[in-house]
This record gives C-alpha cells, structure tokens and sequence, in this order.
C-alpha cells in the first residue's frame, strides 16, 4: 500500500503581518499578496494532480479565505471541511494588535523571542474583563471558559492541537484520507512537532513560511516517512 | 421564546441558467450576474443583521460559491458548514446539458412542463453507461450505487431532501439554531413542499427565484409559523 500524503499549509500574508503587528486570535484578513500566495499554493498542488478527501481549517478568516482559494485552484470546493478555533494560532494575550517592534524596544530582544519561539514560554495574559477577549466573540459562545486562552505558550496551543490531530484527523490518515490543513505559523509549528518528534529545544529554530505547502507521508500505521516542501520538488 | 429563523437561498444564476441550459447535476460555476446576485443577497441579511449557527449547501459549486459569497458579507466564514448531495438540484436525466428551447421544440410544451414543473414525471434517464453518470466523478464516490440517480421526479427529490430535514436539519431547528440552507431550484421547492404541506397538484405553480432569501419561522416545536421574501420587506 502506498503513503497516505498530508498536506499543512500556513495562510497567506494578513493585512497585521503585512504591518507588523502581533495577531495571534484577532481575525484579520489576507493582503493582497496573502491572496496571491494562496492562490499560488492552489495552483501549485494542482500542478501536482493533489486529491483530497477532507480539509480542515482553523476559525480565523485568513486560514478560511486561504482553504478557498485553495479549493478553488483545485476545483474542489465540494470536500467536507472542519473549522476548529483548536487550530487558530498561538494566543499573544495582551500582546495581540501591538507592533513588534515597539514591543521589541520595550521589552528587549531576548524576551521577544522568548515570547515569540520558546516553546513553555506564555506571553502576557489579557485580562478577562478586556472586550477583545474572545469571551466576548460570538465565533466561541459554545466553548467553555476554560477553553479559552487569555494567553498561550506554544506548549499549551500543541495541546489543543493534538486534540483534535489524535481524536479526529489521524484516525482519517490511518484510513487513506488524503487531509489538508490550512492553518497558522504556531498551530502548524505544534503539530509538526508532533509529528517529527523534535524537542523542545530544537523547536525554536522551526519557522513555517507562508502559502508554501508541506507535505508529510505516512505509512498506513501512521508512522512518519518523509517530510517535502513542494516548492523544492 | 421567540421564533426560530431558517432562511433558504436558491444560488444566482449559472452558466448553464444564462445560456438556457438543463443543468440538473452538472455542475456549472456561476454567471458573472450570478455572483451579483449572490453579494446582494448577502448584503440584504447582512442590513438586517442576520446571524446563523450553522449552514448547509449541496455539493455543486454553484451553490458553494453562493454561500462563500454571503458568508463574506456577513463576516461569518467560521460557521460550520456541511455540503451534501442531498440537497443537490434535481436531477435532469439524459435531459443534463441539452438547450431547453431545442427541447420544447422536439417534446413540445406540455412534455417539457411536466419534465420541468410536475411532480411525480421523471425526465429521460441517463443510461448507466454514460460516462457523464456521476457514478465516475469522485464527488460521489462514496455513494453507493443505489443513492445515484439516472434521472428525478420532484418527489424522488423531495425524498432525499427530506432525508437530512428530519435527521440533519430539523433537530437543529428545534434546538434554537438558526440555519441557513443554500441550494437549487428543485431542492428547495421540495423542501418548502414538505414544510407548507403543499399539494402535489399546486406545487407545479410554486418557483423560487434566484439570489432572494425566503425566511421560515417556527415555533420551538417546530411548527411553521411564517413565511416571507426579504426583499418584500
């Protein structure tokens, strides 16, 4: 039997990371060139002749718009997909809508990076009376407060995560599903984490480009055989 | 406790709608009016400020588009989303593809108005060896045989429709959720049949014009109470 592809593909470009802005659960759309990435990693995996069986998306706009231009290129639009807020990005706390680099003159380099690439470190919480809170987002009104971050270190966000990667797309995998997931810089940094088993010292150096998809194949046990960017193909 | 809303939308016009074409399963993009279409609609729920928990469409892009293009007005792409063949347009037989004026001049108009309008007359089939089946499109091919049509009446369609109103749909109603369901001509006078309690015989004077939402209301033991077009509004 032959591998089970899976694809991960990060957003493209917001209109924040186009300004440099911490985003984090804020919903901000594509820029214009996040457009034009996505349309070209659609492109690209319909170069490639990709089918797929299911797709799974987070719940942030940029991820969404992502999948369909994704699924447009690819003449796919009728395939099942799943929105989860488990595969948002990282939670930024009060970090979310500031400039890096004001942030970066304030607080120093290394707690930046700290914030940014460590993977135990959880940047400052927002506070559960401030309105952008997601409480008070209508997108999580069935999610328990527990549920929902004030603030994340990566470790916590692989911990939903893998939630839903254990519960619901490995047992796809496992079943020959071709999966796509259109998510975030974190989320996907998590997962591959996962997947490869890379430490948590290693991880900081892992950094997922923009609209470029990665491919994962596994064998029908789900072990992990290799791992390509299509661009490199 | 108030009413619950369900609001139906027939997609904007396709291709095939603008060129005079019996469309049935094929699955056709929309005209560049259609698309028009379909912003407005999502507009007028946006100005009344609709929100839904949940959304359901067909597996015909015509349809999917329609809702993408709503949910954008309506700054809501992070609905679930489920897209069923079930609400797939009727379908049209070996009638799929063919010039409806050519038609009506070889069938004649009360044929052509029996095919198009009656509810128990099923258009010519489509012979099972017909490479345009959809039993060769991978959309369908975890369907078994028996699911997919040659060829529908209304009531073969209501049939299917009815199928995931009761198991899918409905329960939701019930529940408070307000749903939106994004479909086709035939697949909506089915259903709208079934929740009126339409006679077969009055159901032939019944059309449901493109790109104009129909909202429902029910009570919370999922009686009809309303019905009305916004635009009438």
């Amino acid at each position: 039997m032959s591998n089970t592809k899976l694809v991960l593909l990060r957003h493209g470009q917001s209109e924040w990371n186009k300004k440099n802005l911490f985003t984090g659960w804020r919903d901000i759309k594509l820029s214009k060139e996040g457009k034009i990435e996505a349309i070209q990693a659609g492109k690209m995996l319909n170069n490639f002749n990709f089918k797929f069986d299911y797709a799974y998306t987070s719940v942030l706009k940029r991820a969404i718009y992502t999948l369909w231009f994704v699924l447009k290129e690819l003449n796919q639009l009728w395939i099942p997909v799943k929105k989860t807020w488990r595969l948002n990005e990282r939670h930024y706390g009060s970090l979310q809508g500031m400039n890096k680099k004001q942030i970066l003159k304030k607080f120093g380099k290394e707690q930046v990076q700290k914030w940014r690439r460590s993977f135990t470190t959880q940047p400052p919480l927002l506070s559960i009376d401030d309105p952008k809170w997601e409480r008070f987002d209508s997108k999580y009104a069935k999610l328990d407060d527990y549920q929902l971050p004030l603030s994340e270190s990566l470790s916590t966000t692989l911990k939903r995560v893998i939630y839903i990667w254990k519960n619901d797309i490995s047992p796809k995998i496992i079943n020959g599903e071709r999966i796509l997931i259109v998510a975030h810089g974190n989320s996907l940094r998590a997962l591959v984490k996962y997947i490869e088993n890379i430490n948590d010292k290693d991880i900081v150096n892992l950094n997922i480009p923009t609209g470029s998809p990665i491919i994962f194949e596994f064998n029908n046990q789900l072990k992990f055989q290799k791992k390509y960017y299509l661009n490199d193909i």
